[in-house]
């Protein structure tokens, strides 16, 4: 059906280029030109239809070998990941990303609580005209507050653009809808920018072909204080997820809640531990990687340049690079297809290998975790350390685990942050065997 | 004085050639012809001066950021390396490996001890011969009972080649001496490639650019048997360090001494645990990697193809091709030389971090260990099977260790070898914990 529409929109353009060309036939109406807030990606499509009919294609579910935009769930393939997430949250439901045309629904439909209006920052064009006229009560108000969520569901359902209140991510969230210049629409990326010395004007076209993505493809955290909760993204000491606990260890201290540890998402339920809770840090991971430090930036290969009759166009089916090999890999590698696609599968599997290391030295630093709990006159202190440990664990694996590519963006940092995540769950396990005094200790 | 002895045979040839362009001059005596058991460098020279000049500069001791032919000691670097060898082997002596041009002096020189015959196989370009002459009583025959050690250090100390009863690594070992084709002269290469099912004779000539290094620069063990003692490459299971593990857990079983774990080198005096000791596994390591699984072979960054006044020749100084950037990683890849030493420094610096991180996992479980073995009433089983894991932690380290590009030749190999190492270390230290029921643990 997908291949019927981009015939159809090439058909249709095609004929509009020719009548134009030979100048004959009746005059079209031009389209009406796009102002600052528009949302709707038809309306972008009335002036670039490939671009358009492209990016509808995120609507198309497909799993890669490890990967891909399939929306299965996680913890039923995954099950122990319960138990890593405390049965709460991602222990919850836990689905893996589709693409951009199910953003809204797929964040509304998430049973996960509570949500607040920021929770459209990455899913909706609509967030920066949210932003404005709400102010920083964006970042506070209860989502259930002004979404009747079922309904909206219900009309993403049926289109995520066309008679919905808040559209999915499109067009206007990396253009700007006069110039078609890219743009940052977030501004969370604009003040991490900012600290680092690194501000938006100074970047380049080259660079802007990544942070455009890099408005959501990134670990965020909420500020802890309920009072403001403001989108914040940890990179004030780099990128890795060493660098991210650095800065959480020292952010918090002035507020008692989070005097502890630092910032941290929530405890653990059945172990009373911190858990750093990590999102989707593609943009990280990619930092520092071989096609990152060769200035590939995230375009290149999920928005290759695709030839359409003889025309040069950009994809906009912002997917898998294993979906369009020949226009992406091969632009710059001469292997053949297969060669390069068992390449990206030889480094997911090592770390798939790797990652269910670390979740089962976790597991295992789980149930002793939770058994010291329960022991009267444990030593505290070995025990609050046991769980500091822990949640450098669980911090290290989530970055690899919630990145969407499973490690390939960048496979020495995904293995590195896996060993030490099985270093740091065994630590845990340790500090909490001795904090019993190894009396008491069930099996594992 | 390398540069002058390079200007002075480069000026011997041109001048004989200059003689043989104009064909005035007297005539000389050509050189007397090569034959099959021809070891000394200098009679190849007279065929081949630039070859044997630059193979002779594998005399000189050049240490790069991270590696290079600097024969420091790793023990006085690392003292925390005696512990982990058990103060016994290695944990004696333990020295980086320096140019060809030492090797025999090296072998003679270091402290570890039983030495038999067959320590010349990797060392001495005399190998050949005395397995010819000697027969099975090569792997057998303590080294002390036929070489005169310091008298044969002393010769080497003066020359490696001339007037020593047996020469270091010579050109024959790679090469025929009378038709110069690539061979290879160690059987147990041979045999390990033919238990693969891919014998020598299907080897390509790249292939054997490769294959006459991994005469020597792989893992070895020899054959427990006393009476045997053969080397043998450990490769039937496959090249990463828990294929070696499969293939030497299923190996000796038949062996009474050997029942227990299979295949080991020795026990660690301490804590009782089998160890194997895993050497220079520099082809296993290569193996999989970017450059290998893209056909680049050993010598394609070991011995640059040079320009010497407008002649292309193959230069024998094998060395870190960080000495030759240009003539090694700039013949494929277009960034600066800054730029590429970076990107080796950066991968090196994520293995030394890793390896760093599984020693320390290592030192804690030795202490464990070690108050395991002490303690009265210890769970037999338990403890055994923490000296299992264990084993495997000191394999998987080592292999790593011992490789002499620090994770270079493939660093998500190292990578996921040294998670490992840290996964079965710390479980080792859990088991022999339990074993104790967690009774009189000291701190670590």
């Amino acid at each position: 059906m997908t291949q019927h529409c981009i015939s159809i929109s090439i058909v249709s353009f095609l004929i509009a280029a020719s009548f134009s060309i030979v100048g004959c036939g009746p005059a079209e109406e031009p389209p009406e030109p796009l102002t600052g807030n528009e949302t709707d990606p038809a309306r972008f499509g009335e002036f670039y239809p490939f671009q358009y009919e492209t990016f509808m294609r995120t609507k198309e579910m497909e799993e890669t070998k490890y990967g891909g935009s399939y929306n299965y769930s996680y913890i039923e393939r995954y099950p122990h990941l319960v138990r890593i997430f405390g049965g709460v949250g991602y222990g919850l439901d836990y689905k893996r990303a589709r693409g951009h045309y199910w953003a809204v629904k797929d964040m509304l439909s998430i049973e996960r609580s509570p949500k607040f209006a920021t929770c459209f920052t990455c899913k909706s064009a609509d967030a920066p005209r949210l932003m404005e006229e709400m102010g920083d009560a964006y970042y506070t108000t209860p989502l259930e507050e002004f979404v009747d969520v079922q309904a909206e569901i219900e009309a993403h359902d049926r289109h995520p653009y066309r008679d919905v209140k808040h559209a999915s991510i499109s067009c206007s969230d990396c253009h700007h809808p006069e110039t078609m210049d890219l743009r940052i629409t977030r501004p969370a990326l604009k003040e991490a920018l900012e600290r680092r010395g690194t501000p938006v004007a100074g970047l380049s076209r080259n660079d802007m072909r990544s942070m455009v993505c890099a408005q959501c493809h990134v670990e965020y955290y909420f500020h802890p204080d309920p009072e403001n909760r403001k989108v914040i993204f940890p990179w004030d000491e780099g990128f890795d997820p060493w660098d991210m606990e650095e800065y959480w260890n020292y952010r918090f201290t002035d507020m008692e809640e989070f005097a502890e540890t630092g910032f941290y998402d929530y405890r653990h339920p059945q172990v009373d531990v911190p858990l750093r809770i990590i999102q989707h840090p593609e943009f990280e991971m990619f930092q520092g990687g071989t096609h990152q430090v060769n200035d590939v930036s995230c375009a290149d290969c999920h928005m290759p340049v695709v030839e359409v009759d003889g025309r040069k166009e950009i994809s906009h089916h912002i997917t898998s690079p294993l979906n369009y090999i020949e226009e992406t890999c091969q632009q710059c590698h001469n292997q053949t297809a297969a060669w390069l696609e068992e390449r990206v599968y030889a480094a997911q599997e090592r770390t798939l290998r790797m990652r269910r290391r670390a979740e089962d030295a976790m597991l295992a630093a789980l149930d002793v975790l939770e058994a010291a709990k329960d022991t009267p006159g444990v030593d505290q202190n070995l025990l609050f350390e046991a769980r500091q440990s822990y949640t450098g664990a669980h911090l290290r694996w989530q970055y690899v685990k919630a990145e969407n590519s499973i490690g390939w963006h960048n496979p020495q940092k995904a293995l590195e942050a896996l060993g030490q995540s099985i270093d740091y769950a065994h630590q845990a396990r340790d500090l909490a065997r001795r904090a019993m005094g190894g009396r008491g200790v069930a099996g594992r």
